[in-house]
């Protein structure tokens, strides 16, 4: 844990006019978390619970998806800028007893804590800095806000690119403002008051800090890190995507590294918190997602979707199937077009095949679910077989109930289980029928119609 | 619209034998339309009306394909090559009134109306060329015709690579032809006579009209488009893909910069009529045809096709969904496994699911229709559910016919609803049931058969 | 066939530790195929039956895999490295009758025959070489064995890079052992006795005869390849990733070239084995493995994988379609969505669709399996109709049973067909049925039960 002397702002209260998107812009998803996520697992290690976010756009989505930072929320109900922010949050931060803030946007998913680190430690350790910035050198630097320097390197002052007057500030170099602030409360509070929002945009800007500092004679330090891109904000959907690419590689090289074997690799879409053991085997395209786990010796298929799932070792998950918040034991074989549903449980060597979906369920050791069948809200026991087209009828418009196969009973093809409902084990269930009341155990249960054969008039041309 | 002074002739004749493909070379698809669509695209904006097609091989499909264009269609009965396809055309040309003839392939998919442009204004109102063409200086100009020119850039003719005398015809340029012509009808009406089949393919070519004007003393213009590779013919496997990738990467591009959010861009398909809403979201691998529409706010997810197909805003799309001329009305949710099929409707906030099949069918406001369902011919109303493994029986080997399901009705599951038939407002159908017979509003249908249970002598073990 | 005076050794035995797998190295899979069967490919046109493979870790799957090599294994007991592999196999190359041995590595998939027969041809016709190996020359050579030669480029030794000393070896090359090595039987026998693991793996090394073969006065050949990367190694998930996109690209662009319409082709995953006819057009992403043939004019939509199944002329595969050993005949359209599992059969115009599943089973000329269907263990007459939902209920518990529908029949949907059973030619099965008795010809079959329509108390809200 970083020392406690400084708190983190983050600035998350955005439309993200440029998103086109009804989701405020933090939420905007990279690998399947939001933006949010990254800038928190960057800032978690270095700030603890010292995180406050100032928020306004789609506030209370942000709080839903980021229960545990919710508390540590500023509502900015007016975005007024960025300058607007840091005013609207100086109480709290005043009130946490911190000496600086660090202040980063919710838009710089790649941020990560390396970087960050080597800024803090140099800016408030070494520089004892008032007011202190990340600068990138960029040979594109477009429309950021350049650094202007003096001779000895000091900075000077920020200015935006369609303003900077060679004659004035001197050669254009590609050094721009990253947008991550390290403040001293103290030496900052007074020049807070001197923000203006005489500007085009009509907003406050924490930018106009550096200028306000220089002119103070506040200690102002541009910490320059390289050309290092992933310090940049996200603000376009083209932006999002090269990201998200430049992330997905380097998670799914990283795997590879690390043993895993991925066919297809340009095809595989990781999202950061899944986890996967040396010598699982994965096949390109797929997508990983949330807290899925794949062991040692699984196979997942191409053309499969795997989110908050576990698939233990041995076990292989065919082409186009799509699991979601369910557990596959060892050995366990499923799909192809396997849909498995939150609390589905695979018991070790169950299967569960063609078309089928199970949700709620717990399918028994060895058990067999392989065709056209839905399984919902049932306890299928040990070595059971599961029939063609076996449907478990487990709502009645109202309520859902629950359906119990005991070990090694069979179900016949094309039969449905009206829950609640029990059969026993070893029984078996006819072909075609209608289960509605319990079978106990050993027991044949038959419902269906009497066949009736009738010659037709004119046989079929 | 341009000057009507000048029409258009496509040559769509071909066979394409580099393609190996039964279907005309001129129907061969990229990103799901013809290569043909592509060059009516690019025509239509300059000549309207004035666009006529000499089609030969498999005439009758591309006439199917392109039905408002078959009225200027020309019969090349025997394919004797590019000049005798002008021959047999120039009498409509001449009955059409016009002054030029602009004269391009049916397959140069890429070419754009732009270049043509250029080359039709300076060609006819400042050069008042009598036979013009398009050139394009290549790096690698490989069997392309090669353009010689005197010292003061005056076209000599075109002569072919393996034809080429560096002694006769002075160092080799990367000037080739594209194979584009504007000629001056008046102007080249004798020439056509002097064409020959003296050649090694025994055929008459266009491109011989350049040398027999340059000897007649004709305005023969060379015009030089640099080097876009757009206006390059395709004539293998290899070109129409890599044509077909170059499309795909601009047509993805330009949606990014429009402010569609789209995930794995580089395994994206969009077709060229495909409309997006700035702020829709999609997940590639994915494929959409046609006059597919995602509005905004919208999502599809991955491992998806979307043909001709409508999704409104609010809507979710999930992943391994097929849906071909189908209306997803706002916040509805799609998938995972949805198959929707032509004339399918659903209504604001209906909901179909994994492995579900909806074909001619409206789906009301709020229904569900969840899970292994098979409905066809059907008008379901509001607030339906749908329970799994329902099929709608709407076929009896002659007749399609139509199942009604009014507002609020709960079909259990694993039923056959036996068209015609109509199940009244708010009621039920037991699960298991095959319903032939109507049933009133608010009352409970069922049909099935008793259940029996028997001791089984032996326990399976 | 090479000449006979040469076997081939292939080493076989290795874990493959970086490759984290429960899978012998070896058979880890490139494009569907293991590594192994890539070296038999390129070594049987060059030894034919004089192949033998040093078998050790997982022999049994190995031989398993590979039948028709397994009677040239030889067992590797203990793996004591390289030059112990030879060392066991040593007495049967002398039964052989062989002059010469040539040693590969079976995780050297890329490498082909060509380069193999130029350095055979040189190290035994032309230098008659006692030992000799291949070289090839790296930008970055890494870790890889260093070739040091004299001024006249005569082999001194081959040294690890970590014991190279630039003061006793000269400058640095970037020369390194592909680990390919041709031995001559006599010239080596005594050397191999002079062995020691006397080194940090504690292993007996092949390499070593290179140092002892020049210290005895042997004729030692370092055989130059260039810098074809095919010739490395495989030693771990990244390389294995690598050398499979490599082939990847390879074996689509050679499609290309040969006529196959590839439509993103960057997406396709062709195994080596399957064969396309030109004019055959495919989509990516698609999978297509083992033997599979696709016949010309026989098309192959995205979000496929087809293995060892053969589609005939003008057949269309539907996306989302998965066939294993499957027939597909001329026109027959299959998918989307269609599963066809082994012995499945569908002749001329046959039709499967959404969600069916077609397992040991022939599908009648012009017969359609259309919807949410399962066919198993069955033979369906030409003309037939399933309707949606049937199943074949093929297995009782303890044995699976022949389910025979006539010409013409006509299967109402949601029906159970309790095999054995047959339905008669021109039959119909009424709707939601359950059919356990046979259907003589031309009757109407039917086995439901009655409806009751009750009215509720209280209609739904």
């Amino acid at each position: 844990m970083y020392d406690t002397h400084t708190a983190a702002l983050v600035l998350a209260a955005g439309k993200g006019t440029r998103m086109h998107s009804p989701r405020p812009k933090v939420l905007q998803e990279i690998l399947g978390e939001p933006m949010l996520h990254y800038v928190y697992q960057a800032l978690t290690p270095l700030f603890g619970d010292h995180v406050r976010t100032v928020v306004g756009h789609g506030r209370d989505e942000v709080a839903q998806r980021f229960p545990a930072f919710a508390d540590g929320f500023i509502v900015q109900a007016d975005q007024l800028g960025t300058g607007h922010a840091l005013m609207e949050s100086f109480e709290e931060l005043e009130r946490m007893g911190c000496e600086n803030v660090f202040v980063a946007n919710g838009d710089t998913p790649l941020m990560g804590s390396a970087p960050l680190e080597g800024f803090l430690e140099a800016t408030t350790r070494d520089m004892q800095a008032d007011v202190a910035f990340m600068t990138i050198t960029l040979k594109n630097p477009g429309s950021f806000g350049r650094v202007i320097r003096t001779k000895e390197g000091q900075v000077r002052a920020i200015v935006e690119a369609k303003d900077y007057d060679i004659a004035e500030h001197g050669p254009m170099t590609g050094e721009v403002n990253a947008g991550l602030y390290l403040l001293r409360l103290a030496a900052i509070k007074d020049l807070l008051g001197e923000l203006t929002k005489e500007n085009k945009s009509g907003e406050y800007y924490i930018t106009d800090l550096v200028g306000l500092g220089v002119k103070r004679g506040r200690v102002v330090i541009g910490y320059n890190c390289g050309s290092d891109p992933n310090l940049m904000g996200v603000n376009s959907p083209k932006e999002l995507v090269q990201a998200e690419f430049s992330l997905r590689k380097r998670i799914v090289s990283d795997w590879l590294d690390n043993g895993v074997i991925i066919h297809a690799p340009e095809s595989a879409v990781i999202g950061p918190r899944v986890t996967l053991d040396p010598g699982a085997e994965l096949h390109g395209p797929l997508e990983l997602y949330g807290s899925t786990h794949v062991a040692q010796g699984a196979t997942v298929q191409s053309n499969t979707r795997l989110e908050d799932s576990h698939v233990e070792a041995g076990a292989l998950i065919r082409a186009f199937s799509h699991l979601e918040q369910a557990r596959v034991g060892r050995d366990c074989i499923v799909g192809p077009y396997a849909r498995l549903r939150p609390q589905a449980e695979l018991l070790p060597g169950a299967k569960v095949g063609n078309f089928c979906e199970v949700k709620k369920a717990t399918i028994g050791s060895g058990a067999k679910v392989n065709h056209l069948t839905y399984v919902g809200d049932a306890d299928i026991g040990s070595g059971v077989n599961v029939g063609a087209g076996t449907i478990t009828c487990n709502y009645d418009g109202t309520n859902k109930h629950r359906t119990v196969i005991k070990d090694n009973a069979f179900i016949g093809s094309n039969t449905a289980l009206v829950a609640p409902v029990t059969v026993g084990e070893g029984s078996l269930v006819a072909a075609g029928s209608v289960i509605t009341k319990n079978i106990p155990d050993g027991n044949l249960g038959v419902a269906r119609g009497k066949q009736t054969n009738i010659a037709r008039r004119h046989t079929r041309s």
